[in-house]
């Protein structure tokens, strides 16, 4: 099933463990996952013992690696969703995987599995081209290639850092649109990968993503969080404010962030009805979100994914930590995340 | 097979003849094209009879009624695949569909025939969202939606002007790609409509397009000609040229362009290593013209698309006249194009 092109000792694949039996799951991806290694967080809060299946190869971390590691002061970082962050940090390979546990392999057009690993390695290998954009979508792809009027000088594209992949059955909408539509299910495959132009946001879910951890590992971290965080993937937005954050930082330093296959089949989760009165605050936060990271701007002086993200977290709390102290908090824990990066990152054991 | 949703009085369909013999062009068209209007434009330069099948609603117009309608000096601009701007110069419809005529019916992942016309008048009626990036694709498409973090507030989105159309067999490549890769067929069908976002370019190709008239008519024109301009689609630019114009200004206007479905089936024409001494003056061009486009900005005052063309007009001969004087002449004809949109088009008889 796996693609024998990809080197495993590139390639971490991060589950986070909201659930305590993963043994459905990973049967189910064992044919896709089964040469990786796979980082599993087991989310802090959750006390049942988890179940993993035998045949992976594996490291599993709990909370007191959690705590061995980061220090319990900061542990309460790595909660619910956020548990997955873990696994950045101490991961050791160029590229990360990162799946929910609520999702499984999708089939695509013609009826076959999609090899998730696959496609997201071909994407962050694959050049991006965010400075023009490609009606026929990836160029790159096979069949495919840059159409009349494409300038030959932004033809050689520029490094992918982050594809962000797709899913099928239940796509990820916020709270009020699933209650809205509680029969609405994603049917349709589009059998397509694209560069998400620079200067164009776009809400990054992290069900479903892979990253090049060497370029911009820094950038992804679990730093807005809501008052009223549960444990469903429609009531945060971690992922969402971090990938305001990475986009921006992306366009910044002149690398691609690209979005479309691989697709996954989500499965069935949560009462949306029930996750409105908590979903409302992260929905309303997006209209001062939006604004600020449209018209913030790096200093030049910023050079890495690190840097910006200094420099980022230092706009966060000048200019939004006035309008809400979730802001604020927001951009503390981005100067903190960069420190953990830099100490426990780069101290931890290879794993 | 037609959408009983469209109103025919709203629609022209314009044909640029290069063939003579539209026989069978139209006869693969006749399903979808006939409860519409066609307007046919033959090229003034061909010599032989147009031959046009029983069964439409169509007016043609040759050299003569072109001469007799905008003057023998004008009549220039409109020979070869440019003979459509005066279909689109003619037409008193909102919504102008323009199809070259290599082009046939294509198939969708089902083997269904797609609705072209069905499909651009859905794409132009529907709103556009050029201001935030929806990883689902068109999110008012039925089965879609907004995804988790995408701001409320830009959810209605605007209008949308334009829809780009897509290839399958022969893509809308350049001559040095067709000459590289003479086998390569386009035969990905990708079930998707977007919006191309605000300040992102990108190659419009002119072979499969529909659009406003009443918004964005103006800013089609026939302004760039090369040199050594030949009757092969790869040998013209008029249409990437055009496209840059009307994206920007779509752009200043706060309007939406899309690409995406519906598909046309295009046919083989031409010999590319033969077109390659012609086509590499275009592809050399296209350095000098993204960046105009990329860092030009209209004036406030410009607050119709008229005036967007006259003032990107102005910019076109002062900052690109210098570099070639085809620029020049492009920026000349932009600006007549607009005296002769208000007086031959205002003037010009019902169609």
């Amino acid at each position: 099933m796996s693609d024998s092109s990809i080197n495993p000792s590139e390639v971490d694949i991060v589950i986070a463990a909201i659930n305590s039996d993963l043994t459905p799951f990973l049967n189910e991806w064992r044919p896709i996952f089964s040469p990786f290694h796979l980082i599993i967080v087991k989310d802090p809060d959750m006390d049942g013992e988890l179940h993993v299946p035998e045949g992976f190869n594996v490291d599993v971390f709990t909370k007191s690696d959690i705590n061995l590691m980061v220090g319990s002061s900061h542990s309460f970082l790595f909660s619910g969703y956020s548990c997955r962050y873990f696994g950045y940090l101490v991961s050791r390979k160029k590229y990360i995987i990162s799946i929910d546990d609520d999702c499984v392999p999708a089939k695509d057009n013609n009826g076959h599995i999609v090899d998730l690993v696959a496609q997201h390695i071909a994407n962050l290998k694959a050049p991006a081209t965010p400075f023009f954009f490609n009606t026929l979508y990836d160029p790159y792809r096979k069949g495919a290639d840059f159409v009349r009027g494409y300038p030959f000088s932004l033809r050689s594209g520029v490094t992918c850092a982050l594809s962000c992949g797709l899913w099928l059955n239940l796509a990820d909408y916020d709270a009020p649109t699933q209650a809205l539509k509680p029969e609405q299910r994603n049917s349709r495959y589009v059998d397509a990968v694209m560069t998400v132009p620079v200067r164009s946001l776009m809400p990054v879910s992290g069900i479903n993503i892979a990253f090049d951890r060497e370029v911009v590992g820094p950038t992804l971290f679990p730093a807005l969080r809501l008052s009223a965080e549960g444990k469903i993937r429609w009531e945060t937005v971690e992922d969402i404010w971090s990938g305001m954050c990475v986009k921006v930082i992306c366009d910044h330093l002149g690398i691609g962030v690209k979005t479309g296959i691989p697709y996954v089949w989500r499965k069935e989760r949560g009462d949306a009805i029930e996750s409105l009165k908590k979903e409302w605050e992260g929905v309303k936060l997006m209209e001062e979100v939006v604004p600020f990271f449209q018209s913030v701007r790096l200093p030049r002086s910023a050079a890495t994914a690190e840097d910006c993200v200094v420099d980022m977290a230092k706009a966060v709390k000048e200019q939004l930590g006035k309008v809400d102290p979730m802001f604020a908090r927001a951009g503390d824990a981005m100067a903190d995340w960069v420190k953990l990066w830099k100490s426990v990152g780069s101290s931890a054991p290879e794993v």
